[in-house]
Formats: C-alpha cells, sequence, structure tokens
C-alpha cells in the first residue's frame, strides 16, 4: 500500500467516509486477484511499472490462460507469458484471440501498449553463439514489450573476435548492453572492457561436459575481470530484459 | 583506439604529417604504461569514465605505490585501490602523502575529484547483518569516488522485516540500490520486490556451515524471484559500487 | 519390542507358560511381515503412532498393493503410500476397492480414522509460488491423514510482500507452519521472523539453471537467518507433514 | 505492529489523542533501537518469545557489550550472545558484571528468570562422539536459557549401538530430541526410528575428508530414512536449541 | 606374462627351440583377443581368477554377443556380462542358447563350473530398503557365479533397527558382509559395528533431491564411524560381489 | 586483418586508389559472413589454418547445410561439422551431394583435399575402453581432414596393462598422442610416463555413479602425475584433434 | 550382549540367581565405561576382536590419557590411538610410561601383544608418492598393532611404472594390498589389474588445485576399471589397516 | 627397459655372457635409485629427455637435498626442484653450492647445459594479471631451462583488450604459447582465436568469492570456444612448461 493511500485511508476514516472495519479490511486484504492456485499481484504494475508476467513452466495451459485473461483486464500495459511451450501457446491462443506467439523466444504476449519507442535510448543484446539466441531473443523481446529499442549483435564470440569489433558501432552506441554466452562466457569480459555502459551478463547452459549446464559461464561472468559487469541465472534472458529495461529507462 | 582518433591517424598520413611507420607504431604502441610487472590501462578513463582501479591484493606495497604513483600522475580523477590490508596502506601513505586509508572498506584513496555531487540521483546501499557492513562499505565508498550520492542503511535482514520497512523512504527514493547480503540472502528479492529500481545484489561470505562461504548466498541471489536482480561476486563490493555509479550516471 | 513386552516375556517364561526357545524366539523373530522383497514394519505403529508409509517410487504397483493390504488388514489407522503416479494408483484401486488418490499430491489412501480432529491445533502450509504446490499439498494432506487441522497459503512469495501479509491472520493463527519455497526459498526466513511457532522449511526443485535441482533453496533455508528454522530433504512434503504432525500433537 | 496496535493507533488517532504525523510516525519508526552499525530487533521477544540473540561472530567486543547492555536493560528476560570467544566474553563481563561465560557453548549469557522449569517436558541433547560436544552444548545451554528441562545424553554413535539403547529412557522420555553428529549422521536415523517424538538432526563440521566439513553429514540426515527428522545448517546447535524450546512449549 | 612363461621363453629361445623374433613376438603379443572394437583380456582367468567379465552398457547387442563367444570358447569358467537390458540379453540368447539372462540384476550368464560351493564360508547381501535389491541382486549373483554361498537379507534399514536385530544370526555367520543403501546409508555404519568381519559398503542412487543420485550415501559410507568398512562406486553391486568373492576365498 | 593488407589499405588509401570511407568500411567490415542466426568467420583459415568447423548441436539441418554450404563455396580445404545426429545429416546430404557421413564419430565432411600426408609424423589415438570409442574416433578423423596420418589403439585400459605394452610400438612411434578414457582415466599418466611425446587427455562421461558424467576423468587427468599431460574438455575429441593436428604440423 | 549372555541371564533369572531388576538391569546397562565425555566401548574387543581405538583429534590431551589408561587397565590386547600431534603424544606419556609414539603415522600406542605373527600371509602397503608415506604408516602400523606381517612399498607412482613392476614380487605375495595415493590414484587401478588378491585403496590429501584435497584421487578410485578395489575415507590410513587386518585374518 | 635393451640382454645370454638370474634379474631390478622414502626414476631422463623434476612440496629439505644430489650425480642436464619455499632452498643450497634460486618461480635449480637455444622456435608466455605471474614464472623457467627460448607478456587481460593486441608480434611469432589467467580465464579463448599455434591454458587460483580457487578459470578454460586449447590443473605452471618444451622441440 502506498503512502498516500495510508494517508487517504486514515483520513477518510476519521472524516467517517469510511468504517474502522472497512479502514483495517483495506490495509489488510488488497493488491491481489486469488485464484486459489495463484495469486495473482494485481498491484505490482503500480510498484514495478510494469503488470506480473506469467512463469509459463510448471504451470497448465489452463492456469496460463486464467491469470493472463485477468491480467489483460485489470491493465492496459503489454501482457506476457515466458517460457511458454507451443502446444500450451496453442491452448492460450483459443481463447485469447490477440495474443502473439513468438517461438525463438517462447513469449506469448498481447500487445497494447503503442506509446513511440525512445530510439536516443538503446539496448544491445549480444550472443557468443548461435545455439545463444533463444536466451537472447527472450530477453530481447521481453525488453520491447516493456517499450526499449532493441539492438541484436548475434554470433560474435571471441574465438574470432574481429566479428565483434565489426559491431563496435552497435556496442558503444548502446545505453545498456546485455551479453549471452554459454561455454567460458568470455565475451561478457570483453565487451564490459570496451564500453562505459552497464553490462548484463546472461551465461546459458550452451555446452557440453564440464560446462556442466552453464556452471562454467556463470563462474566465469560473476569472477569478470571488467569491473560493473553484473550476472542473472543461467538462462534468465527474461530476467536481464527487465533489468535493462528498468536501467535504460532512468533519467 | 577510438574512431576520431582512427580518421586523424588516417588523414595525418595522408597529408604527410605523419609517416607510414609512426602511422603504424600508434596504432599499435599506444595506451598502456608497460611497468614489466603491470601494464597500467591508461586508456581506461576515455573508455570507462574512470581510471584504472588498483587491486591490491597478490600486490606488493612497492607495486601498489608505483601503479598509484603513475596513475595519480597521468589522471586528474579521483584515484583509488581496493583490498588494501592497513600494513600497504601505511607503506603507500608514506610515498604518496595525500591517500586517505578508509579501514571498513579497506580502499586505499586520492580524492581530487571536487565536482558537486547530483543529490537528486542516489544510490542506496543496504545490508542484511551487522557483518555485511565491510563489503557493503567497499560498494558505497567506490560509488561515492566516483561521484555519486549515496544512503547506507544497515542490517535490515528479513528475520525482523519491520526494520526494512522503517527505511521505506530511502528505499523508495533510491536511484539504484545494492543489496549486500550473506547467509541465505532473502534481502535482494524482499527490496527487488518493493522497488522499481535496478537492484545489485552482492552475497558475502558472512556465515557458516552450509552457506560454504558465500555460494548459499549467491545461489539464492541468482534465483531470485523478484525480476530484474542482477548478482556480483561473493564479496565484490567494489564492482557493484562500479556498476551502481555507471547506472546512477545514465541520463 | 517394548519394556512391559520384555517384562511379561520374562515372566511368562518364568512361570513357565513360555519355554526357553519360545521366549528368545519371540525376541528375536517379532514385528516385521516378511513378504521377501519388502519388510514391512509392523512395529512401527506402536512405536511411531501411525503405521508405516508406503514410499512408492521404485515398487511395482502390484508390490504396492501387496504391502498396502497388508497395512489395511493389520492396523485400523488411516493407510496411506506416496509418490504413486497415476497409473500405479489405478492397478492398486482395482484390489483395494476403498483406496482414494489424490493426484495434486500424488498420495493413494484409504480413510478410515473418523475421530474428530482438533481445529485449534492447526498447521499451516504456505508456497511461495504456485508451481510449488504439489510438495504442499503431500504435506498438508499427509497431516490431514495423521489428524491434523490443516490451513493452506498458496503463492505468496516475497517478491510481491503484500500478498504474504495478507494471510497474517493464518499464519499468527498456526500451531505449526510449513513453508515450501523452491528458487531462492526467502519465505522461510521472513514466515521464520514473524512467527514464535515452530517452522519447517521445505526446499522444492522448482526453478532452473542455477537452482540445480532444488540446491538453492536448500541452502538457502539452511542459512536462515531466523532461528528455528528446520530443514527438510528437496520436495519432502511428506516427511515435512509428520513432523509437523508429531509436533502439533504435543501436549 | 500487532493489531491491537494499530486499532489503538486508529482509534487515538481519530479522537484526537494523537496527530496525523504522530500515527504515521509510529507506524513507520517503531521496534527497533538503530545504533548505526546494528538495528537491534526489540520487537522480537513480543513477537518471538524471548530477545533477539547476539550472534557474536564478525562483532566486536564493543559491538557485543553495547547490545547486550540494551537488551539487559530493555528486557526482563534471560539475554544471551552465542559464538563468542574467551577473549570478547572477557571484555564484556568488564562492563556486564553478571554476564556468565560457558566455554564450551561459547555462550555468554545473563540470567535473570527465575521461574521455574517444568521437568515433565524435556529436551534430549543426544552426540554420537566425543568431538561433537560443543555443538550440543550450545543446543543444550540454549535451550535451558529459554525455559526447558534438558537432558545431554554423550557419545552415543552407531558403531557401538548398545551404547545409544542403553540411554533408552532418556529417548522414550524427551518430548523434543536433538541429535548432534558429524561424520555419517546415521544416529539422527536410528534415534528417528525409535522415537513418535519430533527429532532435530544438527551435523557436525567433525570428521575429515570427504566429510567435506559436516556435507556428509548433512546430507545423510537430510535423506533420513526415518520420516520427520528436520536439518539445522552445520554445527548450528543455537538453532536447533531455539526449535527445540518452541516445539517443547507447546500445549 | 608370468614368471613361469618368461623363463621358458628364455630357455626355448636359447635351446634353439624358439627364434628371436619369436620370443619378442611372444612377449609383446600375447594375452589378448583383438577383434578392433575390443581387446579381449584371455590372460585376466591366470591372473584374477575369474575371466574378463563383460560391462554391456554402451557396447551393441552384437559386441557382447562377440565377446561372449570368445569368451565361451577360450575359458572353462563361468562367464558373464553385465548391465544388460533385456532387450540386449534376448539378442545374445539367440546366438548363445545356454546363456540365462536374470532380469532383475540384469546380469546374463553361462554357467560351466559345478565344482561345490563352500557352505562354511558364506557372503551376507544386505539391503536398506526394496528399491535397494536390484543393486544388490547384482553383487549377490556375481559372488555366487565366482563361485560363493551367498545369503540374501533385504529391507533391514534403520529406520526400524528390530528388522536388522531380527536377522543377527546371519550376520553373525558370515565372513563377508555386503551393505547395499541409498539416501542415508546409515545401515553400513550399523552392521559394521555389530560384526567384526570384512564390510563392503555399496552406496546407491536410491532416493531424491539432497540424496543427489547417491552422493549422500556415498559420503556418508566414506565417514562411516564403524572402523574398516570400505565403499565401492555407487551402484556398483558387481564391483561388491567381485571383492567379497575374493575375500571369501582367502584362506 | 593481416598486416599486409594494413598496409595494403593504408598505401591504396593514400594514392587515391581507394576513398577515406572505403578505407574504413574495409577494416571495420571484413572477413565474416553474416546470415543473422551465424556470423560465419571466413578469415579462420587464414589466421587458423583451416576453415571454421560447424558445431551442429543445437542448430538445425537448415542451418547446418547453410553454412556447409558457404563454406565449401568460400574454401578449397576440406569442409567438416562436428556432432551431427544422423538424421541431421541425411537433411544435409541432400542439399550436399557430396558430404560423408561418418557414424561413429557423428561426422559430417566433404573431402577435396588431396594433398599427400606426411607419414613420417603421426598422430597415436588411444582410448580405455570400447565405450571410449566414439570419442575417440571423432578425434582421429577430425586429425585426418586436416591432413594428418592417425594409429588407433582402442581398449587398452589398465586394468589389464600387458594390453598397453603390446602395443608400445605404435606409441613410441607417435609424434603426438590423444589418450581418451573415461572412469578413472589412469590411461592417461601410464602413457605420460612411458614416452617423451605430447599427450592430450581427453576425459569422456563413461562411467556411472561417482564417474559424475566425466568428472572424475577430468580431474584425475589434471592430476596426472606424469608431467606434460595437457586435458580437453570432457568428450570433446574434435577438440583433441585440432590441437594433436596444430602440433604435428610443427617443425 | 551376545547370545550366550542372553540365555544365560535368562536361566540364572529364572533359576533365581538373579532377580528381575538385575535381569532387566544387566540387559540395559552394560558394555560402556561411561566418563560424561565419552562412553568407551569395552564390548568392542568383544565384538570386533581389537579394542576401541581413540581417534585423537578434537580431544584434549587429558581426555586421550583417561581413555587410553581406561582402555590399558581393562584390556590386554595393544591400545592405540590415532591422529595424534607429537604435543598431545608428550602430555599422555607422562602418565602412561610405556606408550610409545611414532610420528611419521602419528599413533600412539602401548604394546603387550607379544604373539607371533603368520609370515606367510602378509598386508602390502603401496604408496605412489613419498608425500602419502603418512597416511601409508598409519595404515601399516595399525595393522601390525592387529597382529599382521607388512610389506612397505614407496613411491612406486604410475608415471615411472617400471619401479612399480620391480616390486612384483611383494605384490604377488601379499594376501590383502592397501594402495595409497593423492593426485589422479591411477596406482590403484594398476595393482588392481595384477593381482588377485583384495585391493584397499586410499586416496589421500596429496595434490594442488584441481586434486581438490583429495577429491579427485577419491574419485578416481572408485571409478577403478579394475574390478573389486574398494575406498577408503581420504587420508583414513587407519580404517584400510583395521579393514586389511579383519580380511588378513579370515581362514 | 628399451628394445635394444630386451635385444641385448637375450643375446646376452644366449651367448653366455650373462647368467639366466642376471638376465632376470637385470629386468626386474633396474632403472630406480631407492633410498627408501624417494624411488627415484633414473630411467626418466632416457625415457623423457629430462631428468626427474623434484616436486618439493611435502617433502623435507634433507629430502630434496639427497633427491637433487643424487640427479647431480647421475645426469649431465640441468638438474631442478619445483615449489621450493625460500626456507627450504638456503638449506639445500648450503650442501649443494651451485644451486640457484628463483623466488618468483619458487624453482631451484643447478644450470648445466651450455648447449644454444633454438631463437627461431620460441614459447611465449601470456599472463592475464599481475597476480598470476608467478604461475608464469614457474612455466618460463620450465620451459627455459629444458632449453627454450621463452617472451613473457604479462597483465594483458581482456578487461583492456587493447594491451593485448599491442604484443601481437610476439603472439605470432611464437611456436607454442601458455596462457595463465585466473578469474574468468577469457584470455585463452581471445589468444586460441588469434593464433594458429597450440595454446596451454593454465588457470590460476587467483580472483576471490566464485573464482572457488581457480575453478572458474579451470572450467573457463576447458569450454574454450578456440578450438585446440588444452588445459593443465590449477596453478601448474611447471607442467605448462614441460608440455611446451616437449612440443616446442618436434620437428
Amino acid at each position: 500500500m502506498k503512502k498516500e493511500d495510508i494517508e487517504k485511508c486514515l483520513t477518510d476514516y476519521k472524516s467517517g467516509r469510511m468504517s474502522l472495519a472497512d479502514a483495517m479490511d483495506k490495509i489488510e486484504n488488497s493488491n491481489c486477484a486469488n485464484m486459489g492456485f495463484a495469486n495473482v499481484d494485481l498491484n505490482r504494475e503500480a510498484r514495478q511499472g510494469f503488470p506480473e508476467v506469467i512463469f509459463a513452466e510448471g504451470k497448465t495451459a489452463e492456469q496460463v490462460t486464467e491469470i493472463m485473461a485477468t491480467l489483460v483486464e485489470r491493465s492496459e500495459k503489454n501482457v506476457m507469458a515466458s517460457r511458454v511451450s507451443a502446444d500450451k501457446a496453442a491452448v492460450v491462443q483459443r481463447k485469447i484471440k490477440n495474443a502473439i506467439y513468438d517461438s525463438e523466444s517462447r513469449i506469448l504476449y498481447v500487445k497494447r501498449d503503442t506509446s513511440p519507442v525512445d530510439e536516443a535510448h538503446r539496448i544491445a543484446v549480444l550472443t557468443a553463439g548461435t545455439s545463444d539466441i533463444p536466451v537472447a531473443a527472450e530477453a530481447a523481446l521481453t525488453a520491447e514489450l516493456m517499450g526499449n529499442a532493441v539492438d541484436r549483435v548475434y554470433d560474435v564470440g571471441v574465438a574470432g573476435i574481429h566479428r565483434l569489433f565489426a559491431h563496435e558501432k552497435e556496442i558503444m552506441a548502446a545505453n545498456v548492453l546485455i551479453v549471452v554466452a554459454g561455454m567460458e562466457g568470455a565475451l561478457a569480459s570483453v565487451v564490459g572492457g570496451l564500453t562505459a555502459h552497464p553490462v548484463i551478463a546472461v551465461p546459458t547452459s550452451v555446452g557440453y561436459g564440464a560446462s556442466f549446464h552453464g556452471l562454467s559461464a556463470l563462474l566465469a561472468m560473476l569472477n569478470s575481470c571488467a569491473a560493473g559487469v553484473a550476472v542473472m541465472n543461467i538462462d534468465n534472458g527474461f530476467g536481464a530484459g527487465v533489468l535493462a529495461s528498468k536501467i535504460n529507462k532512468l533519467r
């Protein structure tokens, strides 16, 4: 409950516009749409600037549909679900007609926000290899749905470092950078050394053997010798997109 | 080498102001002060907006002194060394008279930047417990030396969550937040859920047994259910300060 | 063998009501129904207050059926099997007609205990997210089958902490609390800080990447800054239900 | 803030006994004694039934003294600090004359609670070996300072299982049991199979090689085949004592 | 090459019964039947007392058939393959008519050794639970094929320790004991404390969550407080059977 | 960009044969064939002596086809893709008629290099067991495609060490050796002790239980007591083949 | 309590030679000398054939002295303590005059057993390197104190495998073998492949970096391709000595 | 024993120049100088081209002295010991007058080889940071003692990648490269992508927190996206020097 709401609640109650019971109730029972299996955080848009995003893994298509429908009804913003399988998406789309499914990023979304994007403040999303693209795509589309201009720079890993330098323009122009890499994750350090802007590193589970499902890239990124590189969970493109958006909108 | 330098180099050479050998040399041998044991990155201030910071661990007091002296001479900005023991600091201070040592954060610095700080864009540094303060102090002082206004909010861990809510004002006012916590690191998730601003989580090695020297907090923070929380290496207050500063200065 | 049984055995033998061979036999060969593949602990109800519970994973439907039938015959209490797949349950139900299958918790049970439940001593089962519900359901139903009143409070994770506070009533009213959470498992610490009652934390394998199949939540819970939080194995809702029941019945 | 306090605050404010500013202040700034380095949770006694316990590791003797003095002044209960080195204890004792130091458990405490202990509800603390005693002593003394009757049963590990059975009386009589063991931690499972009462298992870092500083015992206890055994962090005798006390006082 | 063979080779060569080339060849190219994909160790029976055992995992049915046929032809002993799937076994049996498949242990064998078994020197194979039986069966059948008398004592885990004590007779009579257990693996310590005979502990991957596929049992067994317990790889019933047989045949 | 190209570019530009824009462009945008999803490193052959090798895992058959076609067109050397499934290979072969698929090593290649192989400088590839052969085959065929003479010595693990010694000739004749082994990986140390030539050790994921998917062999090889053994990632036969080829071609 | 004791107890009681209370007491309170801090297992000699061995790590010199004195008094066998520091040993020796300290193995012992050793049944203790000797010495002396003939074969690691083969005689003559090795632990596999006798492998913490304090050798030994190698905890020479002795005495 | 020795032995024996006993002896007991605690491999120079190098860690100064003296006496080559502390070196130098101690690399050596070095075949040793220098120095001096020309290129980590490119000349000129780096170890991948020559990567334990004593760099290097990079144990500069020397001498 925000400060002004507390104040209004207190003054309403004092003035008699609200009963004691109602005032207590209001404080105790606001901000969630409880559906039994899920407790949708309707207050999140107010707090965080974007409605709650549905993490579809481990939820049934029916649960995703119901939550998405609620969010669509209660918010004017874009609504999105992440980690949606093609099968689940098809089920949801039968009910929510204007939902769009992006198979690369596995994001299902309803786009309603038509406000113009600030093209001067751009987010660059880089990948080391081709196999890192799904995670990068999740980051990029998330950031776009939250209203950011995004540049995609794919397959520029350090084994052929001239490929990276060929994109110096996008890198230097970016306000915020997301670096997505598996295996040894070295790209984050190299990019972090080139730019003065914030770098968000996303390790991926790409690799085999001693990559231990992304552990090698995770540890490498946490130990980056380039100061000011922050790290997300393995394969967490979504979180990187959210954070990049938060940073990109600061003025 | 920045683009304008390449252009200038090419035109100077064409116009005859520079020989072929010199043009090639200039491209190949710039930007470092090579001292044999260290290769100081004098170009970093241009690239990153702040001179190279000396990581003192594993360097002798003499090496720290020599590098710091070089940086002081070549830059007009504040100069700092992190992870400096009290003994090493004393040795350096004998040579570099205006170096100040902050024992809590173990930072040794020369302050020269007197430009006014932007008080409207603030960084909040929170800790879960008292033992996390040294790491937080490193983050806070780093950010201050880089020209930011910083609020310190210490010992507000979730076991007594009202202590955190008592500081709602600083939390909500912060442009960027750094959350420093050991043990289960839960504070990062709670703060991440309260604010719409970027949260940088720093796990600390505070704890014992199954904290495994910070691993528990590290994993917890990487798995934060609050979207948009990024994570630094264990005990890396310095990196958090750098990143927070980079973010806080974006406009 | 309980003390009174030893005494009875000794006096029976002395009085001649029992031969030496029989006395020795009785001590050596009691308390199990040996079926070759399983050695059912018929003494467990006496020792533990509830018959042995069948862990169905790794047992065939036939083995589950046979053990369950034996337990149903030898005990008057509720009989239950945990981690039963829908397929296995269907097979068992063909033989044991009154067995009920709860697909959410994957528990198969025969309910016979009709003694009234003590509504004043309640167990609260909380989850951080929707995906944690199966584990929570296992804990809740186990506790109910052992004769406890249970409140379910689902999807109240710390990323939107007001959702938790909206349930303060159930939390404060609970005699024992079970907190089920994956990812960073922070809910256990927050709840542990709010209540004076025992909190049993159950990490779940919900998450991806650096959650390492529940390791992140496990370590976080073991390192809870809230004193007096105890931890179960990852996904062990059953064990939490048993322990909560044992605690809830103490007077 | 407890419910009755909210109500009182609201009615006081409405009746004019309290100004709007004061009502808002009261809600925002209660319950902590902020000393800069520490934010003592004065509300903990109300919430948890026992004042905040000082974790002395990583705090200076002066900090421990100051916090302990504050707690002694504000509470009527016993006050205690855990993980206090002999040196630190000596410093504190110079200021707080009636503080007692128990070197085995490394607890420093001020005893003031003289209410009689309930001898019928006992906590048993068992260890597998002699080296586990310091952790067990921490658990036992913590529970005693919180007002419980405690039985100590030391060095009864499973390599000579008759030693355990020789103590069947204390085990069976205990309302709650704490089992402290390093190495393979098997004692927890054996005790958990004998008693119907709650068992709290505390792994210790006793062992070498593949005990990995307590990891072997921790994993073993988490995987106990005896249902209803809960686990604390490695060497966390204090937490076990707190939890046992919470459980032992339920009626 | 055994000593007597070297001697014979040398004397044959000296006496002219063998040429220099042949003598060198004999030393270099003996003891293996090289099939390209496999290099069957025909010398193993001489060295180890039993022909090479085929590890079928990762080999095709055709490869298993060919190796088994070679061994059957070259040895008079029992021949066996371990970790054979039912499908693979069926293929082999089409070619090797007298091969018998035991589905519980997944061993495929040809039995030819009809020498009487020494019933006075027995190997006891114990399991903690029902799910550990396949590993135990592999150990037991391996030992039997190598000519030992074996007792199977299944499902006697420590959660109901009287079940174990009911089998004291077999335990005390055993010359060598194999203890097979997953989860916390405590049975090995308890048995190791009861008997004066060698105990071979086999951790199994039975369990879930923090059992980490057998790691918990493995570490527990390595840290057994009972002296003289040796440990095999997780699920390595075969190795335990071989070692028990080697020990059991010592005189 | 190689030195002579820079020089040519600079002089062409000075002489007016090239415009400023073109000179800058040439430096910035060379060396890659950007296909959106992949950024093929056409410069690699110049830098590394062999065209980029396609890592097919995580790429669609269409992507592999397109990249392979580009490489075939732009290079005169052999072209290869590693980790190609049989299904993917079949799809590619429909478009690229002369592509050959080796199912053992899962390499798909187009052979065009007909220059004679240097038979005097040989690479020996050894395996400990039969199951290690696919990784060894990948190493061997990679080295052959890069123009080396290769000897395969399979199934010579240390459990029957005479099998290894029977191949002393190939081992001693090899210029470079690749040792491929899973489980305990001891073969690398034994071979490393026999030869004075470089040994490249490749751990494989062959094994079960505490092999932890190749971790045991990896750690063993890293700790080899034979000096001068270098280690590749688990199952990385390809990398071993590349390195062996690089070494074998040094003069 | 052994069977004959139960029988005697029952018949004595029946005959009136023993009261009911005494019979119950005898069963409950035998077999330990409880000293408060330690519960010495006086029954161990009967059960295991050798008195309890004192693990001195984590015990004070006074505790070691007291336990050792008790054992010396109650047993006629050799008495020993392992992991005794030189300082502790000196303290004990002041009280127990005939105690001998072996600094290499850190064993303190009182030798009284003068029965002749069976020279025909020998235990061979091998080490890979010089640094493994302390662990090997602990194994060897333990076995000797338990009455076995022991051969020490040190520094025969596989990097120079001819050093091992030079000792073929001792290896082939041994009834039981203990192989002590750090780093990659390959010696266990090679020895296991040479002999038909039981091999006990002891990994040591010798090494650095990725040896992870003995983990590399431990995993390697658990995965030995030589069947029938059993493994002890890292650095557990004592346990290996006990087990070898148990095996060596079987007839 | 080398082939020609076998042949000579056989013919000598046949011709009567050698007795049967002597021939057998010669085969069995050659090639080691057994000092009880160490079994010096005198045959290593013949097999490996350089005498056995003494690993001084875990050996006493006296042992190092004795082994070094033996090697100096039996070989004409340079003799060296690695990981020698300054204290130990001083002791050895008292006996072996011409031994030189290099404190940076902690190598103690006797230099006798005066043959000219092949300046055209150079080894380049690169480090990412200043703290990696001791490990690099060990590699460089080892290679020099084995007769190679070495270039040292220190502190050229990827956070300021122009520092690396400034050394393109040495990198491109090197026949073999050793890359020494801690933290995220990214330098190995970047260098591996630049050169066509073999790259040996040495992870160091430089770093803190999630570097886990070198694990992060180790995993990163094992997962290098640059093909043909091989990895040594953490901090194993010595091994890298040996391998680089072996490779550098191939023709």
